[in-house]
């Protein structure tokens, strides 16, 4: 993937350490992560300063930075992975990459290493096309193109406004699933990149992901923090309730989503049978959501992912605050995320970056 | 792919017989084709008799056979690859699979032949999941599952009603890109299968398909033949049209679409700038039907096959049979189609099936 025309200075790689001691999660990334800048938030719960390794262009966020910047009266819950927003935030780069503490570079069929990152930026800066599917997948990779019958007025694609990459070895599944199957493992490569038609929603992972800062940044934010949240990614849904926002969001400002390549190795982490015994909220929870996602829609006047944000916290708050508390947290969060978001590009030079 | 379940006698094979000698067509599938009855449609364009290796358990159908089922006054026209819709007719079985006579077995990545019956008929009977989608592509694929955020009331799918392979060495091009890219092959093998979302039109190929006959089979027609269409695959759209009719009524009947796996090895044929000094319509009717299939909606009361198409055939005939005569033509020979379909059905045992 030759991505000359995009400047390294365009880039922020945004790290949650969940864990102190990133030196191996570094090294091993160290080919791939060196060229850029690194935004490097410390989850607020985590004590002591974190170990990271000699050579890398980074800054480390923690709990006094997130204090100073947000305030401590805020509705919004930085911790465990949510800590990754706050990357999010005080960045001021086109393009964010982001990939968990537990992850490594994945190897292909063949078994080369693969670059996650130009993956990522390669799915970002070519057109997206959702309003029809292209049965050979991504037609903007080389070697390949539309099929015949594909609409030649359809062809030009739209922006790209999310990149969602995949896991191998410890595949993302939830509480339950992992726990009726504690040794299944993802051994599947897919070679393909896909547009995710408009319409359609799907489950949106923070394992390992980039975004159009730019175009849909705001829509990146922590919302839904179930009651009694751990600190395992099967524990959570923070990602997948702000992902069904972001599809939402992207399929009313006509642009895309992508998945599939780059995979992320993932390590083994945690118990999910002791993950179970816990009441996982989440799977009563998206029950409740998918009707509301699938039928909310936005006023075409809204232009912008900020103003998007807040008429979907209205819905919220209309159509679900009612049901649980959990929801009409969710909506006063997404307002109060806008604000934020906004206040912080005013004031961008206070943030030092 | 274990099928004990399905009996080989609920299998048909349907080809397309545009060529007069099928024997290395039939032996290069031999392997994979010979457990099942093969039906082979004859064009009724291409004279002389078919030459057919030993040890199929098959019919021919030739253009007396068709002219004695339908009559000649009929709109519906079988020459050239609309022949084999007379096969789709013509079969009493539940499953369909029907491959061009200018396919072989594809190899996958590591070089193993692959066999397209078992992947056609593991599709067809395991469940699609069109309401939302699985990042992890095909969800009861052995070592798969869904991922995290994937709604447990969805997790148990819907009927599949329709399997769309791929094409390897020769893609399935229209003939402007196929004149533009002479030299050009698809050489990507990807392995996976996924449910196209519900409400996302896509093109379908008559290439390499198959389908479930009892639940869908009337909707895979001959309807609409371009002026001048030509012999070969990039000329044409008329499984293009049909297949926007069927997806728009598997969305409607809430049934699944798949598509990716089983690849087929296309060989070369014909000369796409000879194609491309016809003028082809094709790829300015492509964008005349697509608003058209974007927003037609079937009643709420159409429950079957048959009905759809015929609820098809009048917004057809309503919408795009005045804009030109070629559309008007569709609409009839859709009626047309549904009441042979019934005819068939009622004397099946004249077909001599």
């Amino acid at each position: 993937m030759a991505l000359e025309h995009i400047d390294d200075s365009e880039v922020d790689i945004v790290i949650a350490a969940l864990q102190s001691d990133l030196t191996s999660f570094l090294n091993a990334w160290r080919p791939l992560f060196s060229r850029f800048h690194l935004i490097i938030v410390q989850d607020p719960d985590l004590k002591g300063e974190l170990k990271i390794p000699q050579g890398f262009d980074h800054r480390v966020y923690t709990k006094s930075d997130i204090d100073q910047v947000i305030g401590p009266t805020t509705s919004i819950v930085f911790s465990g992975y949510s800590c990754r927003y706050f990357g999010y935030l005080v960045s001021r780069k086109k393009y964010i990459i982001s990939v968990d503490d537990d992850c490594l570079p994945a190897k292909d069929n063949d078994g080369n290493l693969t670059n996650a990152v130009s993956q990522h930026l390669a799915n970002l800066t070519t057109p997206a096309t959702p309003f029809f599917f292209n049965t050979l997948y991504d037609p903007f990779r080389e070697g390949a193109d539309f099929v015949r019958g594909y609409p030649f007025s359809l062809r030009s694609g739209v922006d790209c406004a999310l990149s969602c990459g995949l896991w191998l070895n410890l595949a993302d599944y939830d509480a339950p699933t992992q726990a009726l199957k504690p040794e299944h493992r993802n051994l599947h490569y897919v070679d393909a990149v896909m547009t995710v038609p408009a319409g359609t929603l799907m489950p949106i992972s923070g394992i390992n992901i980039a975004f159009n800062r730019a175009l849909v940044g705001p829509a990146l934010f922590p919302g839904l923090k179930l009651t009694g949240e751990g600190k395992l990614r099967w524990e959570t849904i923070e990602d997948i309730w702000c992902g069904m926002c972001v599809k939402v969001i992207c399929d009313h400002l006509s642009i895309g989503v992508k998945t599939g390549l780059p995979y992320v190795f993932r390590s083994d982490k945690g118990n999910p049978i002791e993950s179970l015994k816990k009441e996982w909220e989440g799977v009563k929870k998206m029950e409740e959501i998918i009707p509301f996602f699938q039928s909310v829609r936005l006023p075409r006047t809204v232009t912008t992912a900020e103003d998007c944000l807040l008429e979907m916290a209205k819905s919220v708050k209309d159509r679900l605050g009612g049901t649980d508390p959990l929801f009409a947290r969710a909506a006063e969060a997404m307002v109060e995320w806008v604000k934020i978001w906004k206040a912080a590009g005013a004031s961008h030079s206070t943030l030092g970056v």
